[in-house]
């Protein structure tokens, strides 16, 4: 593990406390997401992890993303760490609906000024979110980059490593039409648009009510891990596949698992989005076909079953609802009914 | 792979035109690093590739890693793909000290205005470095985020994925005292010590002489892979471990191979650094001591071997010389004697 600030601190020469608060402070943070399997320790060139037994044809499923500008906000409203969780439960998500299990993460941290208390509370938030899915922090960068970074401003990002049976993938080539799709519910934005909600945030601030909590509880929600979901819904016969409902929203995250001649029709009037949609669209004057184009609204999972499974699903997910079905490719190829 | 930009340009309206531009650009660079060994094609969400057979414990071996500044002086003086052929290389460099053969690469290039041009050089840069070390890039993470990067300012990391066989992973435990230390020489600052760097580059400007070339070539000379030359050292008999030569210099990389009871000692007079150390140098009104604790003064890698098996590397590396050897720990652990 190099979570070593760079040698900029070196440069600086002033700044070579700060660099050893930083390595202090997220060194039990990493140390307690080690598992059984990582097999070096803190400091070491490249962090190094056995593959776990009982694999026939083990295949390596590997994710990197960014928590883009809700990083900003989680700073500015003094709540780090939920950067760092949702960070981690993104590519927990990105790797899981390819039905493998989420093994190890890599971090990088920058910024034009590091503040200690800051990179630590991001780490300590990925790490929690580490823990609660058995994967270990095997490995980090810290960047120190004033003339890159606005001031104050930091970027997160990170990739996860997992692990799945080749024959136990989801293949777009099973999808048939007919087939039912599931809509696992989202708890707000999660990771994605969030260039609107912070005009949102800066109109409003973050104690503006919505439902029953503020704004900031709101758009800091932190981005679920879906794991345990997609665990269940994998042990489905009849299980197709899944996708997860990022930037772009349903109509550009469902076609990736989607072979080439079909397409998908949803009736949006089977679910209820949470209410920060409402306010955002209010705020930022936009309409239902723009906000779908841009956000989740309501879905952070869809998932393609067998008819004749599509009850079995439900029941091993409680929540999630019949938000759709698959058809035959048209133009547009996810058709947004009741919009 | 996901290298999608993300919903920022969605939000933005205007700038669709140039995700498309990216994505397109960096498709067929992305292609070109296919192995046979990747699983799932650009679009899904997570990249997928198989392990290679004929490991008995196979172990994954990951780093990550940033360019750092570096990357201003390869837009500034126009060799953005520089940039992506540094950051591959560093990282496989990373996994080689630890006897792994780098597999896969997941890139993150964020800025706050992305011209696709430089995003399309960057990625080139990366395959390139990948397509010559047999790595498939599959994955990527492609962010706008105005408010956090200075005007013109990109940022650039990524995750190396490797495979050892655990039995042929370097052990800190079988170094000895009376044990030669080899140097492989480094081609310049690779990419450490740039904000020093960039000073410099600012007065002298890059046409400056600096040896037989111009200070832009030396600044922006590649970090240069040592796959081949690791694996040629891993086979050799008497082989203990290698050291990385990156920010902080011998005496912050060599130690991270050390049992904690031993110590290193180098006589730098045992070799010549790179000419644009001397300009660094002299620019900055830096000494010797000053140097060495930034950056790696000629050593790109530092490899400890048996005595007796010594005259063996030297043979199997070209270039390649008796740098210092391991002593008892003392206070400082690396000495660095004729400074």
């Amino acid at each position: 593990m190099s979570q070593s600030p760079n040698d900029a601190y070196a440069a600086a020469g002033v700044d070579l406390d700060v660099a050893a608060q930083v390595k202090e402070g997220i060194r039990s943070a990493v140390e307690s997401t080690r598992t059984s399997l990582v097999q070096a320790g803190f400091g070491s060139f490249g962090g190094a992890f056995s593959i776990p037994p009982g694999y026939r044809e083990p295949v390596l499923v590997s994710s990197v993303d960014g928590v883009g500008t809700k990083l900003h906000l989680a700073i500015e409203w003094g709540r780090p760490e939920a950067a760092g969780r949702d960070l981690v439960n993104h590519c927990i998500d990105d790797v899981a609906v390819l039905n493998a299990r989420p093994l190890a993460f890599l971090d990088y941290v920058a910024s034009g000024e590091l503040e200690p208390a800051i990179v630590v509370a991001l780490v300590e938030g990925m790490a929690a979110a580490c823990r609660s899915a058995g994967v270990a922090l095997i490995g980090g960068e810290t960047a120190l980059m004033p003339d890159t970074y606005r001031a104050g401003a930091y970027d997160l990002a990170g990739t996860m490593i997992g692990i799945a049976e080749r024959s136990a993938m989801p293949d777009p080539a099973r999808v048939q039409r007919g087939d039912v799709i599931v809509g696992v519910p989202s708890v707000g934005l999660h990771t994605n648009g969030y260039s609107l909600a912070r005009r949102t945030a800066a109109t409003l601030g973050p104690d503006y009510r919505v439902g029953e909590g503020t704004l900031a509880d709101a758009l800091l929600a932190p981005h679920p891990s879906y794991l345990a979901e997609l665990e269940a819904a994998f042990s489905v016969e009849g299980m197709r596949v899944a996708a997860h409902i990022t930037g772009g929203g349903l109509e550009e995250n469902v076609p990736r698992v989607l072979p080439s001649h079909l397409g998908a029709r949803f009736d949006v009037r089977g679910w209820v989005a949470p209410p920060v949609f409402d306010v955002i669209a209010d705020q930022q004057g936009l309409d239902a076909p723009a906000m779908y184009r841009v956000f989740n609204m309501g879905i952070g999972l869809a998932i393609v079953v067998a008819p004749e499974s599509a009850d079995e699903l439900l029941d091993a997910l409680p929540g999630a609802f019949v938000a759709g079905g698959i058809t035959e490719r048209a133009d547009p190829r996810v058709v947004l009914a009741g919009l």
